[in-house]
């Protein structure tokens, strides 16, 4: 294994400077240290090399997902990881991550330091920090939901959103549906920008008519409840796409509040299948990820890149949960519609009749 | 494990049909054969099932692909394959299949009948009667290359293609060209399509001119050399990317006998790595597919679908193998290319200078 004083002879520098690189000493250069820790990495560093037999360490980074509990998103897929990481002898820690640590730490200094030999990666935005070092980052990460373009030390898990997107949209139309909406979340994320684009690739799949009017996105719920949906209802889509549960649950309610049927009057198709949504009422038709599935993947991808096998992308299959928040489109609904369209706009836009969703 | 009795009774047609449609008995209806047959698959239904202790048996079916000798293109993905396999307790056969075949029996039946549990497709064509069966199928397959849409019992693995042409045109724009062109296969190939636009797409995203007339594709390597390159040539492309080595390696033939210099003159980027490519004169500079890796793979992928995890896609990264049929671009370069190209054409075009690439 090479020492700190290899890390030096190669890059031309003294051994204190490797160290102070190393130690996240305050004394030295942005740019200096990231050349070193890189260097560091490549070359296969590990600090404490003294302590023997220590146990294999990888970690699971999550941000913006909560995982705790059996009712969390996250808890499956980090089960699913655990199932084959544990018996593989690793030991797997879970980090919780915000934007303010990634500032303070560089991504390959944090691996370093805590000895982690790869991370599995959960619910990142693409302007958190951490990302553009993933671009260049030579310590093995597998980031669920997010693609990182070429960089053999890192891979891209989640499900095919193009399919899940599709199996909705062909669903609907089935069900007769020609006016669909779509709602989705803050383009600041890449499965976000997936989806949203994904509907438009299905609708015009499908010879249906995908105005940007009948789309609107945010990434607050209530600004899609508040300001998107008045304008869907009132270009009289009969069935709305949600880009995740929280959002079609949110929808839903708001929907029936302003006295809509479901689905009678307006069909709402989900995303995820999150562990609420077959509770909901009506129970939400969605689009469902294996969430232990994908764990098992994220893990599989790890040990691959740790073997030197680099996973551009797995992707898994989505699957059409059918519950009874979509249903046929009726026919004698125009007429029934545009008495409510007209109820809901402009009045319903008023401050004291908003709801926060969520 | 369900019998024929129970078939015909979820069916509602006598036992003797059900008999007749599972041994490919004539006297019997393609439509209810087809019926009888995917009943069967998806009740789990297995033939002979007296035997007992018998091999599970997986199969690895084959077309338009040499894969015998380890100068073979296919030999590393199929030792990939089977080193996982084999030690997994499976038996593994390697079936070579024909257009003609495939005519004769279905998909589902040559599995069932050959008592298959799961097959890895290489080598198959868009027009392959089996890619019609394989969009519904529920026999467990996984093919190299090529992609069908939402079927859960069928997985895809590959490279990825858009990065591949990538890390070429990124590359290549690295050395000064900014004229490259394009010659490739045929479009009966989803892989061929693939990389065609991933070509267009590269250039865009590189901010530079891809115009259709800088590229050609053909299934035959004749058609390519004497037809386009001719053309790419006029038109001063100063390098090809080559959608695989044997193309590329002829390419490069072909411009030699013309008298260009490779890679003074045009620049030469082949496609897979293979075996070949590292020993021709000059050697290619190629994008390399890890086969021992997607055989790896495509074992991966099989054994999941077969738990029940099923996966859409897994792309492996692809990667730039610098050897020397590309170069920098030479400043001296257009003055010395209008005297070539006015050689080549159209006199070289003529039938007695054409040249067999192979």
């Amino acid at each position: 294994m090479p020492t700190i004083i290899d890390i030096a002879a190669k890059l031309g520098v003294s051994k204190g400077t490797v160290s102070k690189a190393l130690n996240n000493s305050s004394d030295i250069s942005e740019t200096l240290r990231k050349k070193v820790v890189e260097t560091a990495v490549e070359m296969g560093y590990e600090k404490n090399r003294v302590r023997r037999n220590r146990a294999q360490k990888l970690c699971i980074i999550v941000e913006n997902m909560a995982c705790s509990n059996e009712s969390d998103f996250g808890y499956e897929i980090i089960m699913g990881f655990k199932k084959l990481a544990l018996p593989a002898g690793w030991e797997v820690d879970i980090v919780e991550m915000t934007k303010e640590e990634q500032f303070k730490i560089s991504y390959d200094m944090f691996m370093m330091q805590n000895e982690y030999r790869g991370a599995f990666i959960l619910g990142f935005a693409l302007t958190d920090p951490w990302m553009e070092e993933l671009k260049t980052s030579r310590t093995p990460a597998v980031l669920y939901d997010n693609y990182i373009m070429e960089n053999p030390s890192v891979s891209y898990i989640g499900i095919n959103n193009e399919e899940g997107v599709n199996l909705a949209i062909s669903y609907l139309k089935e069900l007769g549906h020609t006016r669909i909406g779509y709602l989705g979340g803050a383009m600041e994320s890449y499965i976000m920008r997936a989806r949203y684009y994904a509907y438009f690739h299905s609708m015009e799949y499908h010879g249906l008519s995908a105005e940007e009017e009948l789309t609107g996105y945010s990434y607050h719920i209530s600004e899609c409840t508040q300001k998107y949906l008045p304008v869907l209802l009132e270009k009289k889509v009969t069935a709305i796409l949600c880009c995740h549960d929280a959002l079609a649950h949110a929808v839903l309610n708001h929907c029936l509040e302003l006295g809509y049927r479901i689905p009678e009057d307006i069909s709402i198709i989900g995303f995820d299948d999150a562990p609420f949504s077959a509770y909901t009422t009506p129970p939400l038709t969605t689009i469902r990820q294996d969430r232990s599935a994908l764990g098992r993947c994220g893990y599989y991808a790890l040990s691959s890149l740790l073997n030197h096998t680099s996973i551009s992308s797995l992707l898994l299959r989505a699957e059409l949960i059918k519950r009874q928040s979509a249903g046929p489109v009726h026919t004698e609904l125009t007429g029934k519609q545009s008495v409510k369209t007209a109820e809901i706009s402009p009045s319903h836009a008023e401050p004291g009749k908003r709801q926060s969703a969520g």
